[in-house]
């Protein structure tokens, strides 16, 4: 079994549990929430993180903001609603699941204001809806291991950058969904894990759920893994994604490009696992994606101690863009699109939408 | 100016100060090691690192080792050489240079013992073949420097991986030696210089020196560089090397392959600075060069904190080899060779030797 990444506890008011994924691996700890304040922070800091699940705690996130509210009546409650979506949104600023989930859960509340329901009632239909996309992502996730565990190479090893599992969604994950499939299904498979600079989700999230399932994995550093490719060592790539553009260009971890120029290299299918909700439509390519340049501590010392000279200057982009050209296959919960581009993002999203 | 690695203290015995590059960036100390063992201890916990500097440090410890000696005849102190030269070639596998500058004073020691020298010239003589390895590595440096700059994009940024700088050998270093020609010559050139996974030689080490120089640089994780590359921000690569076959293969820091393959990707030149020293014309290709596996810790707990899961297994190979179709041009004291090849390789080692 894969562990859980966060839950709603109780009805409302309420709180919602989250592992807390700046102490992983050496301990487990849970917050449990019942603030937005709490969430916000938690968003921020990446003790929740991974774009899926970013977007469940950005709806369980909404319901704290508002559980407590005084508003008199749905208009005021709607004016809250905003105002803490808003506050949400800014927490993170690439991840479209963020967005798309806050999105949700103000178009719920908008109808149910609209149909004259009460305050309360109004509030039971977003925990309902909240629940509802927490729900919709575990199914997804299963979704996308059944149609991605094929690709997962029997007897061979999977690369992954940074952490696209259990820990990264409401379910099974997005990249490691097919490993979870597959691994279950008895194939022998084992991973490659990125530790994946400078917040080490690789070593710290990737290498610890493997394991909490029993899934063979080793641990490289990033620059090591042309060298692995290079000695045969890796017969996919299997990635997540935090935002997927109209033409099929993959928004992704810092270093996931790099990979992927690197699998090109060597001939290995580079596949990026994610949820229709990732996609964003709106965004004709991947030069338009803001990219959330984090604090350059992150990089200095974030390793327990400082590593680098005082005030030498640092990058530290959080994300960057696969161009479309590099990715073997996007599997999404509708199926897999070979060699993305724009028709085949529009086809899947059309898909999607008829399905749904 | 550029920062002093090592330097001899004294005559005979003496002692061999050293920059203890762990300490780096935060803290200057010096190690003064008056017994083998100190030399031993430091260049195997690289304390001293950098092929060049480790020849270096290898004739000084081979006088360190033999300094105190007892042997009352020459026969008895080459036996003795021998021995203390067989212990220093163990402390690290890869290293070309190291065994190049112990078979220099080896043999240096063999022709004083034929012409049937005291035993205390014997010693005075491998002194100053020590002092002569040093002063000749620093005057290549120069060189080197001289023949780089030219390379050196004006107004643009070079990318370096590792420390290939004035840290890594006995003079201005080799692949940050065009650097600081061009700089002084007055080019405006900035550094991007990845950290370097496991030990962050360029976090630590790297931006350290460059910012004591005035050289402009900033810091990236090894996983940006690719991200850099696309957006225009590199306009040449310039490592080092720790051996180079003769077929113009180039073992280096692990990630420098990698680097490689993004640089010919982007179009980017990929030039590799060191000197003749560090080819390997009894090695035929890459494929034969030992490659140093290290310590798992380095990866899990060489940041000052556990990272990993305890018990994951991890991989920590310390270099990888770049082919040379890779690679635009090696730089070495005697010249620039071209698009390396067996041809090119043989080329100018046949006219180090004649300068030789």
């Amino acid at each position: 079994m894969t562990v859980e990444t966060l839950s709603w506890l109780g009805s409302l008011p309420g709180r919602c549990r989250l592992l807390d994924q700046t102490r992983l691996p050496l301990e487990v700890v849970h917050l449990e929430l019942d603030h937005l304040d709490g969430m916000v922070d938690a968003i921020r800091r990446l003790a929740v993180r991974g774009a899926p699940a970013i977007g469940i705690a950005a709806a369980y996130g909404l319901l704290l903001g508002i559980q407590h509210s005084r508003a008199g009546d749905t208009a005021a409650l709607m004016e809250e609603i905003a105002g803490v979506s808003k506050t949400l949104a800014d927490a993170r600023p690439t991840a479209v699941n963020l967005f798309w989930a806050l999105e949700r859960m103000q178009n719920r509340a908008a109808r149910e204001a609209r149909s004259g329901v009460s305050r309360e009632a109004l509030l039971a239909a977003l925990l309902e809806e909240a629940l509802a996309i927490h729900r919709e992502d575990a199914d997804q996730c299963a979704r996308m291991g059944e149609y991605g565990a094929p690709l997962v190479p029997d007897g061979g090893t999977v690369l992954t950058h940074c952490n696209a599992g259990a820990l990264a969604t409401g379910g099974m994950g997005t990249a490691l969904a097919p490993i979870y499939v597959a691994h279950r299904a008895g194939k022998r498979v084992s991973v490659l894990a990125d530790e994946t600079r400078p917040l080490l989700q690789g070593a710290r999230l990737t290498a610890w759920e493997l394991s909490q399932a029993g899934v063979p994995v080793t641990l490289i550093t990033d620059n090591m893994a042309a060298r692995m490719m290079a000695l045969g060592r890796v017969q996919a790539v299997f990635v997540g994604s935090d935002r997927i553009a109209a033409n099929g260009d993959v928004c992704n971890k810092i270093g996931t490009y790099g990979v992927a120029v690197l699998a090109r290299h060597h001939g290995i299918p580079f596949y990026v696992v994610a949820p229709l909700s990732t996609f964003d439509g709106r965004m004709p390519s991947g030069a338009g994606i803001p990219i959330e340049e984090r604090a350059a501590e992150e990089v200095t010392e974030g390793l327990g101690r400082r590593i680098a000279p005082p005030g030498v200057p640092v990058e530290n982009p959080a994300f960057d863009v696969t161009p479309a050209a590099l990715v073997t296959a996007i599997v999404t919960e509708a199926g897999v699109v070979e060699h993305p581009d724009a028709a085949g993002v529009a086809r899947i999203l059309a898909s999607g939408r008829a399905a749904g």
